[in-house]
């Protein structure tokens, strides 16, 4: 089955905004097995809008629009498609009532333009959005049933997954019961986890596993889509290559689904009513930012502490002496840490501390990162260094932090060799 | 003149890559006063690309191709190219060698797969790439002038700016000599600001200076882009709309061009050899990472303190007492702040200090925010409410301590009412 999107709005073309609601949709098309073959943005301009739907009805077999349904004079997206289709916009009572008690609800009374949002092309089909007053709808124009959706992301997301992907799979004869199963690493590049994993989609022999990656330094996220005849058949099919998937990624698995490195550490030390301070340098408190933050962190995150400068880091965790005036090596992160956890009374302390390179950014410039985790009475620690730019020496310094906390936490070593680090 | 982009690739079409490259040159060419009228996007298949190609070489006057130009098989811009023009692919000698001196420069010999990216359409021009192997190309299929860019973002960037947008402004016919003025604020909606500026680009009767907005919540960027016959011309036609803003917008703009917020802290603070302490709960340590990583700071930012719980910030700082059980007010926030000061010997001290609502994150979520800055003789302090969920608190408490930390250095108040607050 051919799909097309088609993106409008002046604010999408002209790049104010950043289109992310196409890479959404396309993402959620893709995790169930469809694929999107070609994409149109248009403004807020008659003329372009109806050539581009003429153009998609030619080419596709299902298009979505995203866009265009709101009540002010520049969202045309209904009328052009009664335009496109030959029909009339008729007025849905449906819909309109449902606005209105959208607003009654709201103790507000329906401003008078919205009233447009309810008129649909005659022979639309109405495509339900239970949070928003752009209602979705779908028609014929050409040989594609086009499917129109509001530029609102939670009001898209939510009717793409409950009301269109469900139509798209029974269009397209694929089997309808599909399932996502993610995996969250760090430490592994995608190409090094792709070889690692060569042959697990193939544990099913009828090709209904498919394996992908989506890259985001420095995370890797591993997907496998399982396509079955119900949920059942999926579960029988996923456990042997979810199991092989865990043992060849090993340690390096530091979340699954909609679990993240932060949330991990955070349920971990919640559950064993442990409290943790944070101590860092050149991340600058974006450590912290990540977890103490999150909701229920109140009861667990005792305290962070930020400085540039290594001598006031020693002075701050109360410290005496000159130690921190000689080279950052892993024992100045252990007794950072161990002073960190006695000051606060924290069941648990995590120092990283990095040496960087001197001069202006660049690709080669590096940093050299000490860390350790304390608790009571063990120290764990490693150096590392990274190279890539400050940015990239901060974002991996940052996800090496957490990561040797939730290794900790599980009982996992500490120190295991990654791709991003230099020797 | 009619523009279009035609954006290439598998990953951008799958939206495993979100699709910034078009935002930023559709931004880039808004600013010179050129506009966007269609955007396509298809993956790495040579009969979309043929076909986007004769599609928009139908339609448009020039066409921007983004992508495709790397060495791997899956980039077929030039070969398509020549297809779609009808000629051979010829190699370029001309790059050929640069390309060859560019991998003997980094001491490496050239791989054989990167002499396609020498493979040119036999009449195209050649586009400079200073900064990287994949070269860039115009020639015209229909009625269209195409120019193919890489997808490598600073290297797309650069060619834009550099080599695209003066050919394009030349012949588009519009006067060629333009800028672009911007002037960051904070505290102001943009409907809000739209108002102030009410007629400020009619100051130039002759219609060469435009106004715009870009949002990005909390700062909002006012834009103006001034044409004229060349800079002497534009520096006259600008000056009095630029003052007009800057007396309209006040004490809220807090940086102009490419000064970010935290840099123009930055550089107050070095300017006057200060130094920073902070002090922050529920921010968690995201003021501390706007600043404390940057370039300089290490020698500006001595320390950063991040605690959930404000018993534990008020002896953290050295406070005693239980003066921490009560509600918090600007009170609270300035004893902290004046004992972060006192604590760590630093010059100025921010203390951002938050309650939170209770109950589930949701859109009438809200925190209140008393934060204070402590130099020597003075205080400053201000008590603040922010509604709109967790993450809407969270960065408006950011930029807010940041921009009063601003203010103080300034000798600006402190406190000014701003439109994102209830009172």
């Amino acid at each position: 089955m051919r799909i097309e999107i088609i993106c409008t709005g002046d604010e999408v073309l002209t790049g104010k905004i950043v289109n992310t609601n196409f890479s959404d949709i396309s993402q959620k098309l893709e995790d169930v097995g469809l694929s999107v073959g070609w994409e149109t943005t248009v403004g807020d301009d008659r003329e372009s809008l109806l050539r581009a739907f003429q153009l998609a009805g030619e080419r596709a077999d299902a298009v979505i629009v995203n866009g265009g349904l709101g009540p002010t004079v520049d969202d045309l997206s209904q009328e052009v498609a009664a335009q496109a289709a030959g029909v009339d916009l008729v007025l849905n009572e449906e819909w309109r009532a449902r606005m209105e008690e959208f607003f009654r609800r709201r103790s507000r009374v329906m401003p008078p333009n919205n009233r447009k949002q309810a008129l649909l092309p005659a022979n639309a089909e109405l495509i339900d959005n239970p949070i928003g007053t752009a209602c979705g709808f779908a028609l014929d124009i050409g040989k594609a049933r086009f499917f129109f959706t509001p530029g609102v992301p939670r009001e898209l997301r939510r009717m793409l997954e409950e009301q269109i992907i469900p139509r798209l799979l029974a269009r397209s004869g694929l089997q309808t019961a599909i399932h996502l199963k993610r995996f969250h690493s760090y430490g592994l590049g995608e190409s090094h986890v792709d070889a690692l994993l060569t042959g697990v989609a193939e544990l099913v022999a009828d090709g209904t596993v498919k394996l992908g990656f989506r890259a985001h330094y420095p995370q890797l996220e591993t997907k496998l889509t399982v396509r079955g005849s119900d949920m059942e058949d999926i579960r029988r099919k996923l456990g042997p290559v979810e199991r092989e998937v865990r043992k060849r990624l090993g340690n390096f698995i530091l979340a699954e689904d909609d679990q993240t490195l932060e949330g991990v550490v955070l349920g971990e030390l919640a559950s064993r009513q442990a409290s943790l301070s944070i101590v860092e340098t050149f991340t600058s408190g974006q450590i912290a930012a990540r977890l103490a933050h999150l909701p229920g962190a109140e009861k667990v995150f005792r305290r962070g502490l930020v400085a540039r400068d290594l001598a006031e880091v020693w002075s701050a965790v109360g410290l005496d002496g000159a130690s921190s005036t000689g080279e950052l090596t892993r024992e100045t992160a252990e007794a950072v840490a161990r002073a960190a956890r006695r000051q606060t009374g924290a069941t648990h302390a995590l120092a990283v501390l990095i040496d960087l390179d001197d001069g202006p950014d660049r690709i080669e410039f590096g940093g050299t990162i000490c860390l350790a985790v304390a608790t009571e009475p063990e120290i764990a620690s490693r150096r590392s260094r990274i190279v890539g730019g400050r940015e990239w020496v901060r974002l991996g310094a940052v996800e090496m932090g957490l990561d040797c906390l939730r290794r900790q936490l599980q009982n996992l070593p500490v120190y295991e060799r990654i791709d991003f680090e230099k020797v």
